[in-house]
């Protein structure tokens, strides 16, 4: 018999081409590869980690969830000290917990939120901040704010998808956006208040780039390069080249997966 | 003629043999030596960049002060916007001024404030701090603050200085010494109240390794290896023999170096 088991992972994603293990002679570093690697050393076969969200290439995660099966005679196993023991260090699993055997990581994510991060301030950016932040200039945080509720609710997000697996319904519902301040940190050098945002985005779904591409588009009109008025013709367009440029990878951070409790049970 | 500049400066210092340029037939990468180069390309010439203190390799800085001359016809010149734009990533130029031109970062510094940061959970360090903290494991943080006393005001430090250059006085004045928690940020996971601690020391002057000296006594205090009620003993002694080990680089960051204002005008 075996156990499934959930776990909530963080990572730095800078150094990684993304989440999803690349079946190719010499597999690039990948955050599921990784977790794999580990897992195939201790059961002496491979083992599968499925992922709630394929992160791309240099995108982080706090809160990514993933889950593998494994023997019910390693059920005394301290699966987290395993896993950060022999993990880079730019990757942590956070927790592990044993489910119900049905539980699917991606499967079961009712809603997922992710944060973009930007720093506003082109002539200087702090070191440790660097790679989290998109450093995109000045920008108009009341035009960007005003431009939210355009996007929030069900919509046909075709132009903010950008090319990849093909998919049939490109609808999704944002259940919350916001865009914050965030404030100085004692790990941070001192900002002053807009200098440093964040953009708070959850919703039942996202497809590829979609957060990236509403960071671009939202940024465009922080910059005055298109208005909020524009928002309801791109989403009608359906089309990807109606939109701004898809911001950075390193902005950005799968921050939560949302699954109904009964799902951890067992 | 030439005008002085002073500028702060921020590092993440993980990839750097510390401030100070060494002078070896391959110098290894130092801050110093980043912002000379630099100098040197704009000017054509060799220039010398006093730093206010010599951090140690992989020891961070946000509010480390150098000041450079440059001659009076360069007095236009962005000087930040120069270093930004060549400076590898992880290092910044938060400010540049022009000051009298008989002030020197050094010896006109009345004092500085460095931080120490400790992740106190072995079973996890998110992936985002680990270049920034030292994760030495639970600690009695009650205890710890219950020291602070007897390190704050004068007293000779010989027992918490590191072999180097030989100095002939070793007493210095803490004037302000906290153990502080340090709250969730929105840039990382969430973690509980007393998991991420700073140490925040400011003194006239610091010995060679005194803050990571002072850092792995109060952890060993911490850890009960020691108590506070030793630490009269310790300095007395005045012998770095009798104080447990220095604290590991990557938890220490020069936060302020502070001047008299007048020392700042022009």
């Amino acid at each position: 018999m075996n156990i499934r088991y959930k776990c909530l992972i963080s990572y730095v994603g800078t150094q990684y081409c993304g989440w999803q293990v690349q079946e190719k002679a010499k597999p690039p570093p990948t955050i599921q590869g990784e977790l794999e690697r580990i897992l195939k050393k201790v059961m002496g076969r491979p083992v599968r980690v499925h992922g709630a969200g394929r992160t791309d290439s240099g995108v982080h995660a706090d809160g990514q969830v993933a889950h593998w099966d494994a023997p019910a005679e390693k059920a005394h196993y301290d699966w987290r000290r395993i896993f950060n023991a022999q993990l880079p260090r730019d990757i942590a699993v956070r927790h592990v917990e044993a489910v119900c055997p049905s539980f699917h990581s991606r499967f079961d994510a009712k809603a997922k939120t992710y944060h973009y991060t930007l720093w506003t301030d082109k002539s200087y950016v702090p070191p440790r901040l660097r790679p989290f932040v998109w450093d995109c200039g000045a920008v108009n945080i009341e035009a960007m704010r005003a431009a939210l509720p355009a996007l929030c609710g069900t919509h046909d997000f075709a132009s903010l998808q950008n090319v990849g697996t093909p998919i049939d319904d490109t609808q999704r519902t944002i259940s919350a956006i916001s865009l914050e301040s965030v404030a100085p940190s004692a790990l941070f050098v001192p900002h002053s208040a807009d200098t440093l945002l964040q953009l708070r985005v959850t919703a039942d779904g996202f497809l590829k780039q979609m957060v990236r591409n509403i960071v671009g588009l939202l940024v465009a009109i922080g910059q005055d390069k298109c208005a909020a008025s524009d928002i309801a013709m791109i989403l009608a367009a359906a089309d990807r080249r109606k939109a701004p440029p898809t911001a950075p990878p390193q902005g950005l951070s799968l921050h939560k997966v949302y699954y109904e409790d009964a799902r951890n049970c067992l």
